[in-house]
């Protein structure tokens, strides 16, 4: 005998990515007992949220600002585009702080399964922003998964013609990694892409 | 470079129990690509939660309702109290569907080490609802750790003299548990329990 409210918030909480329906009911009342610590403050910073964040004009980055802080930060190396899959892509390479350049965010990779099409995501605006003759490299930082390697080589081919040279990550072993513990596939890649000392 | 906003959102996420830094961070793009479908209803939701969820004046249990609606359910066996520590165990009971009567909820177990003594608990409302000569039994439906069973002293302390039966949960084998699996205690505790069959 749950109330609709509290019935609504834990159905609710628990389309959240990594909260089921148990840990759904965990957070309900973690929040329930922190009303004013927790529930309300973040009942506005989700209202916040939905208000000002906008996908960039340019890039395609989430942002309270339109261009995002990326895009209108003047001291960024605008003669490089790294393109990444969505903006939780642009977050890691941000933390990693070894990346200077501007982003394009596609919103998502080419799925035949789910249906998405060249068209359904920013690659367009991708092919625009490449014949400005300031950007020289785009860089593809898309997943090493079998859509994200499709979509890369779907975007390397409208972007041919362009003049830009495109790169994409390196694959190899991961720093701090195990061989022992490496699928094959990564291990040849990186017996391939041996680099000389 | 994530604005303040998301940072924000992600920083309050990452308090929700199950969630860490990283999953906050999913769970923010998650809502952030879902800003009608997820986001703005969430936030509705905790909003009109934090409004209107307070504790039954009765038991405690949280509801938009005072009393709550199991308080004021007259098909409810009013002779029988089932004590729990938090309203996520009296849903957990209300699913089983097996205990009819009502419930009086504590708001926490007793605790040496976080400062929690008898008097921060719903402890003085319980004695006063067991003087009622209507009610014949009090459950003691609490966890069967330490705090839980100090906890259970102390009100089965408190409630003597009041003229009502105190009982507490069954310990043996879980259903479906293996033996192999169990630890000694409850192994134990399943062992002098026993029943005729």
């Amino acid at each position: 005998m749950i109330g609709p409210e509290i019935e609504r918030l834990i159905q609710l909480l628990s389309k959240l990515p990594g909260l089921g329906p148990r840990s759904a009911r965990r957070a309900a009342l973690h929040l329930m007992k922190r009303r004013d610590s927790l529930l309300v403050p973040l009942s506005e910073s989700m209202a916040l949220a939905a208000e000002a964040i906008r996908n960039c004009s340019v890039c395609g980055n989430l942002d309270s600002r339109d261009p995002c802080s990326v895009c209108s930060d003047h001291s960024r190396d605008r003669s490089t585009i790294c393109v990444v899959e969505d903006a939780g892509d642009l977050w890691a390479l941000e933390r990693t702080r070894a990346f200077h350049g501007t982003y394009h965010v596609l919103g998502g990779t080419l799925s035949a399964l789910q249906g998405v099409g060249p068209d359904d995501l920013n690659i367009p605006s991708l092919v625009e922003r490449a014949k400005d003759p300031a950007v020289t490299e785009v860089i593809l930082a898309l997943n090493a998964t079998v859509d994200g390697q499709t979509t890369a080589h779907v975007v390397t081919d409208r972007l041919s013609g362009s003049g830009v040279s495109v790169s994409r990550l390196a694959h190899g072993v991961p720093v701090g990694g195990e061989l022992d513990y490496l699928d094959d596939g990564t291990l040849t890649a990186a017996l391939k892409a041996r680099r000389p000392l």
